[in-house]
């Protein structure tokens, strides 16, 4: 780390200086994404800053091209003409345990997907299945992940249409991995993306934050905390339809806070639209055992992962009707506006602390819960 | 194994001996598909009977679906309408070791891809990329890998479009697995499919088999077998077009004999399509290098991996046509008619052998070369 991440400054001069520095991080940051790392770590694969150094060091610039660059979670794309524009996204899935409080690698691998389509406003259409099996593992294991599957799409009226199963060795793998790819219909002209915030929108986010993350590292750490918290694995299909049908094209960003959590998901939003978020802490919903877990475990609720919850930018005067519209569906009830896009300091996002003060919030550094999802 | 496979009759009466075993064996292996087995063992990613013991055990009864129960390399289907018709595939790829002679994991990773779209008639257009990595994996290797995957994409003129990144602690993978999935263009009205055959059919094969498995085995043994087998990995995407453009639709079946081989493969359009298909050994190619490499290893060079061959029924009058448009393209200039459809007994594959006699020709049984793609 060669920058600044807290400051709890009291006066207007105090956060002239903190604005400065910002300033200073800000240009620093533009040309930050380099890759200096000779072996692969866990933070690579944290969706924080390491992912990010790896995806700009090696992946961008070897398959460049204008559908990739965009980096969004789907990509987006006519086939023949003009119409229809199809959406199109893969994720791979490696949670341990495999099995867990609400939920199974299986759901998850149906949920992220579907919503990393309805992250470009698509409608999700069809799944691919990729299995790597590790010898020895059970059939009843797998059976019961290949059913939440098939259960799950069922759900969320998608059909997984094709797949494909590798075995590895005893020992080369870890019981079970899976990807899925989709494709969706996507609408024929909006097209919401992290590169199209404008100073003056609103920050919604759909529901509290950190459940997924914290019931994984329960479950896998067997700590004596006695808590109700389940992971929040959600298809989010319906809930964005609902919120389209208030307020059409004015949502301008879709993006469902995953591996780096709310503060890395709106960092990349900052850094591809060129403009800074200000969150105010005390807006942001958090489950009671969720912040207890994390104060014990020393984590920042705002870097860990969900897998059903969404954020949504959407411009300022139509901020009301969609929180009205989310606010109305079951997966949405909890939904709270937490910021604000400004124009400056661009590529930012900084924090209204409970006590008054500002802080700038990063991308998730290193990676405290590997293997989330 | 629970029936014979093989035979060396040499009389007539011992041929309609053999016909009428054929033909009790066909009608138990209608039920056969079914799932003994607790636990996932390697022969389970082989590509031959466990396999399929696997899928339709587990896969296909959950995930049941019009598209899916095809069970071709591709789905394919119209998002809107009736055009365009897409292909969508997926597979993933855990090839040991990740640099073989001839190519990599990342041009494994392209072409199969490609492949799987060209067997069902489309032309890709897209690729997704999901990595695996393993904690400590050198970065390097890693820009090897990507820097391959990127060239084949470019070659093939496709693109890769979204991607994801997961890594796992060391020791719970194996350097690096790659899922590639693939949308292509389907044609708007052929649809080649393993359901398709039909009596009086011809089979052609694009070249030498077993190019690929030897390559693969060689680099991982270290066997003192001074060879110089090449895997014959490639993207066959101009060579059916060559074909498509010579003889359109009365191609009826394409697939590439990737694992379990072409005996494999035939088998499997050979259940679908409720015919039989005679082979004339002395027609398939091989070279002799990987002849001899079989020998040594007590393989069958019918049931190895190829990665860069193309299986292809055509209807009887267009064989030759086929054949002359197939020789014409550099991917092609050793194809072969190496036998024909009949329309009894269904379900089964047969080969006449070199010295005379005929022997049934059945799916792999086991893998006797795990982790081969």
């Amino acid at each position: 780390m060669d920058e600044p991440t807290t400051h709890n400054p009291q006066t207007a001069g105090q956060i002239d200086e903190v604005l400065q520095k910002i300033e200073k991080t800000r240009q620093a940051r533009r040309h930050k994404f380099y890759l200096r790392d000779e072996k692969i770590t866990l933070s690579h694969g944290s969706g924080g800053k390491s992912s990010h150094n790896l995806i700009e060091g090696v992946f961008a610039p070897a398959f460049s091209n204008p559908l990739l660059d965009a980096m969004d979670d789907s990509a987006t794309f006519n086939i023949v003409g003009t119409n229809p524009r199809l959406a199109f996204t893969t994720d791979t899935y490696v949670v341990s345990p495999l099995f867990f409080p609400g939920g199974d690698i299986g759901r998850l691998a149906v949920h992220g997907t579907i919503n990393d389509l309805v992250t470009s406003g698509a409608q999700p259409l069809y799944l691919s299945a990729g299995f790597i099996l590790e010898e020895g593992f059970p059939i009843a294991d797998l059976r019961k992940i290949v059913g939440s599957m098939a259960e799950s799409a069922k759900e969320a009226g998608v059909f997984v249409v094709t797949g494909d199963t590798k075995v590895v060795q005893r020992g080369k793998a870890d019981g079970v991995f899976i990807n899925t790819a989709g494709v969706g219909l996507a609408h024929p002209t909006w097209q919401p993306g992290q590169n199209r915030l404008q100073a003056g929108d609103k920050v919604l986010l759909s529901g509290p934050i950190g459940d997924h993350g914290i019931a994984i590292m329960l479950a896998r750490e067997a700590l004596e905390i006695e808590t109700e918290v389940q992971s929040d694995t959600a298809p989010l299909h319906t809930l964005v339809a609902a919120l389209f049908a208030a307020v059409g094209d004015s949502i301008h960003c879709l993006k469902d806070p995953t591996r780096g959590g709310v503060a890395t998901t709106l960092n990349e939003m900052a850094l591809s639209s060129d403009v800074a978020i200000a969150l105010d802490e005390h807006a942001i919903p958090v489950h009671s055992e969720v912040r207890g877990a994390c104060e014990i475990l020393g984590l920042d609720p705002l870097t860990i992962a969900n897998e059903g919850k969404m954020l949504v930018i959407v411009s300022g005067e139509k901020a009301d009707e969609a929180l009205a519209a989310m606010r109305k569906h079951p997966l949405g009830r909890e939904t709270a506006i937490i910021g604000s896009v400004q124009s400056s300091p661009e590529g930012m996002v900084f924090l209204r602390t409970d006590i008054g003060g500002m802080r700038v919030l990063d991308m998730l550094v290193g990676d405290p819960l590997p293997r989330i999802c």
